[in-house]
């Protein structure tokens, strides 16, 4: 399979004239940050994703993990890389400078993790460990932790690992079973199961820090009684050095259908006498802190669906246009590139809409990350559109990877079914991410309830507005045709629906529970459709100063494409958001 | 993974009160057709699913088939159940008595062939390429062929094979490149590459009987050139006797990302001189006979779309009602069974939903194929009818048989990427039944172009009215409620794209080649809301007469869940299909 190479062209144009990033140089906080650096990194990180990582993809999933005696062995060049990977300082991109990172605005970490999640996925899963279990380290507020350990995560020299889910307590994260015992000294000793750990053991560090949930004796019930642990592989000494070993063990790693080069591991804690531990924070405040880590891992997974209908994309292109069969139907031309039949021309755009919109949408949010920090005034609206914005991007952009795996295979026919084009590698890599770090029907409720619900449509209401806004700027060009109509009907469901949503009360709330997938859907599709009127917007706006006229053309027709093809959807998700409990109350499971 | 379970009370109910099977008993053709026979049949069926087939389905999938020096040996197990299903008579249930059959109905033997498909896909393969071959040999009419070679594929002695796609020539079999010169004894030289071949070389049977396609010299270019030839693994001589070794060779088998049990192979013809085949029928009228051989095995492609979703809702049904997690978030009970909350059931009830839908149109296929040899008179329009649903059916029950794995690992959750579940198999094992016999766009072009608008509209017209009368049954019962707007909304929508298809002239051309696969799967949601009609309107007739009114109710509910859950996505097709040309005329490639 041929080797990755970046978008950097479609990248930098969302990053310059969609998202919201495309202000920064006019804000102060950002003053001093300069464009020639932005462009270096990124042909950077194109060339060790192009060059380094992308050829051990196919070779990875070939190979695997190996487990032996509670060692975990990663794919041959996993080494390699990871050693050069964190020495060009890629690791801690957008973590402080002062312990070891590069201090780098979200938005462009945004599109170098992408890089990384599109070229390797398996190989770079420990990135957003990495940077989750930094920003918990740095909210905890405990100098003795972040002394010991941020550095040394950031670097890169020791590994992280998150460690929540058990046999029992998976969605459920309040049921959890592993025990923590305070000991004399202020540490914990740790016993419990722990499953589906992501690179909870393998040999690319000396050290790994497990990030361990575990309940207290007399904590609350419930998440309530939750505890976060720092439960280091090897024991780390006050000073920071390693010790001995600790009493963790790497029982089994899992025989996954994808991401084969990711060792997913089932950890023992305590089998002789108790791993040491030293507590994050309070006790009880565990879920609240991993959290931090968590929504970070959300935005991850979510990125996860864009690299991949990315990297289906760049393979769909060039199979495309080198296979020839049939006829051309309309010109009557025999044996023409696979990529002129009309049919095959709607599944490459629909690849290159899908991506470029849950792109857009990527970097709108790590912009607002960064704006957050930097306009403490308006931060707060800042982080609701973030909060808001979670739920919809990890589930939408990783249903829609998934679509975009299958339609990928389907563009390569019978070749695709075959495992040495590597397409079908795409397909059971990603199938796993509209189910870790919270299932599509998770983010659904947390996205109705706490999101919309709880917040009483505050967020909501502003990015309608925003919407809007971006609507009449489109509607406004000379360019905009029929579809506009379609997009007036877009904001009149999501009205609607938003509407619906903030009406029900106890009553309406099976509804919502069996409806809440349709609305999160709704607004995936939305904020996309959104998302491609600036797009249209700014590469109109270009074509004024630009003669890069073919390309600017081509954002305008994928544009609406998108609306003809992808945003009427919106029709039937607000029927079946209305009477989503049809049927299902009357249904009764036979025993 | 526990065993398939034949859901013979579904089925029974879909053939006796849903498909045109409905009425059978009183067609004089079938009067001497014992309604206890089939459930005999059923019960022995459901028996060799779930005993025979179904233990070797996981077995097969993690052994593979093995090739060494061009033989093919097929999974341990495989030999043994292919004994007793031939032994069992049950590879010619629908093939005549007088050539080792049992000439039972289509409706039976469609029920039946989805037990084998639910319950080990890749085993039963071979089953859809014999029903097949027999039925062009019948209709070649070719007293030698049929005497020396029919009974023989029809009693399982011999295996047959479909040998059509080469490297060159996928989709377009027009471009085949294997050639075939004929001899003094009126036989035929062939020399040519195919590959893709299911079943192509194994060792279940003495003899394998390859159907080439291949050219003649001087033959017209494209598929008017293209002649059907019989090319045995071993000669048959004139006493249909096996002689010696032909000149055929299985180059390699294919290690594909499913489908594992089934050997995809590549066969060169000729090697050493050419090898011996007898023509079929006459010369340039290959396509012509290997589409009788095609639409076979795109009805039964079809069904492996009903039979996966089958398979998956079992297993998400018993784990779902296993595994507990969570609170109800309705009733705050606590660890309750993930079946119990609101999204699980959505999703399982959508599970069942699809399948009811897709089943009762595969019986609907099956009955009006058994009704056109009943009624002479009015065989044309069953046949018409059967000419329509072709297309339909294999790519909607194909695309809805892969989301549904999708929807079954879903409900799994991290259990479900986790290959000992057995799960993703079945995501792996459906995948290409999108593409092979005709991919979806390609049965879009089909249904678009020569099934509607070289019909005239006839058989559709035909359907719409159907659909109206069912319609109105079902509007009738006091059980109707808000649904039936949208259901008359779907009928105004099946007729505005109806008459939008039969507008398009030549300039209309490109809209309908983008916009086809969208009317195809507006025509799938139609003819399973058609279905769910029917089965709603059945299930509140025989609760009259029934005491069964949990299992009744729950087909109810069934039925109006598809219409919130299902119906709708017509409204968003509708809008896609008239404007499909949006953005696509404008995108162009850049070199």
């Amino acid at each position: 399979m041929a080797n990755y190479v970046a978008p950097l062209k479609d990248m930098t144009f969302l990053l310059n004239h969609v998202a919201d990033s495309r202000g920064f140089n006019q804000i102060e906080h950002f003053a001093d940050f300069d464009p020639a650096l932005v462009s270096a990194v990124f042909d950077e990180a194109a060339k060790f994703a192009g060059q380094v990582l992308s050829p051990l993809n196919q070779s990875g999933d070939i190979e695997g993990c190996h487990f032996n005696d509670g060692k975990v062995t990663t794919p041959a060049g996993w080494n390699d890389a990871y050693q050069q990977f964190c020495s060009n300082g890629w690791l801690g991109l957008a973590l402080p400078e002062a312990y070891g990172g590069q201090s780098l605005p979200r938005f462009i970490a945004a599109a170098v993790h992408e890089m990384w999640l599109s070229s390797n996925l398996s190989f770079v899963m420990f990135q957003a460990l990495t940077q989750g279990a930094a920003e918990i380290l740095l909210s905890a507020n405990d100098d003795s932790l972040k002394q010991r350990y941020l550095e040394k995560l950031v670097t890169g020299e020791w590994a992280t690992c998150m460690s929540l889910t058990e046999p029992g307590a998976g969605s459920d994260l309040g049921n959890i079973r592993t025990r923590a015992v305070r000991q004399a000294d202020g540490r914990y000793r740790i016993t419990g199961q722990k499953i589906y750990i992501t690179y909870g053991e393998h040999d690319l560090t000396e050290n790994i820090v497990h990030l361990v949930l575990a309940k207290t004796p007399d904590s609350p019930p419930g998440g309530k009684g939750v505890s976060l642990f720092i439960v280091p592989k090897y024991i780390v000494d006050q000073s920071g050095q390693c010790g001995e070993l600790n009493d963790v063990r790497c029982v089994s790693i899992e025989h996954k259908t994808g991401l084969h080069g990711s060792p997913t591991c089932s950890i023992s804690y305590g089998d002789d006498g108790g791993a040491i531990g030293e507590l994050v924070g309070a006790e009880n405040r565990g879920l609240e802190y991993m959290f931090i880590l968590m929504n970070e891992a959300r935005l991850s997974t979510g990125q996860q669906g864009v690299a991949i209908g990315e990297m289906g994309y760049q393979r769909a292109l060039e199979y495309s246009q080198e296979r020839t069969q049939g006829r051309d139907l309309l010109s009557g031309d025999t044996d023409v590139q696979i990529a002129r039949h009309p049919d095959v021309k709607r599944m490459l755009m629909g690849l290159r809409a899908q991506v470029t919109a849950l792109r857009a949408l990527s970097y709108q949010i790590a912009s607002r990350l960064d704006l957050a920090e930097a306009d403490p005034e308006k931060r707060a609206a800042h982080l609701r559109f973030v909060a808001l914005m979670t739920p919809i991007f990890k589930a939408f952009s990783t249903e829609s990877g998934n679509l975009m795996a299958g339609t990928t295979i389907q563009i390569f026919g019978g070749m695709g079914f075959v495992e040495e084009t590597g397409v079908a590698q795409l397909m059971r890599d990603i199938r796993v991410t509209t189910i870790y770090e919270g299932t599509t029907g998770i983010q659904a409720n947390d996205l109705v309830f706490r999101k919309v619900q709880s917040d009483q449509g505050e967020a909501l209401t502003e990015l309608i507005a925003d919407i809007e806004s971006d609507f009449a700027c489109y509607a406004a060009l000379e360019i905009a045709g029929s579809e506009t109509e379609m997009l007036v009907q877009l904001i009149a469901v999501l009205k609607e629906s938003s509407q619906f949503i903030l009406q029900q009360g106890k009553e309406g709330r099976e509804t919502l529970l069996c409806g809440a997938v349709n609305f999160l859907e709704l607004m995936g599709i939305a904020c996309c459709s959104w998302m491609m009127m600036r797009t249209a917007v700014a590469a109109y706006e270009q074509k004024q100063q630009s003669t890069d006229t073919l390309y600017l053309d081509n954002l305008i027709a994928l544009s609406r494409f998108y609306f003809a093809h992808f945003t009427p959807k919106v029709l039937a998700l607000h029927r079946t958001l209305i009477s989503a409990e049809m049927g299902i109350q009357d249904y009764r499971f036979e025993e």
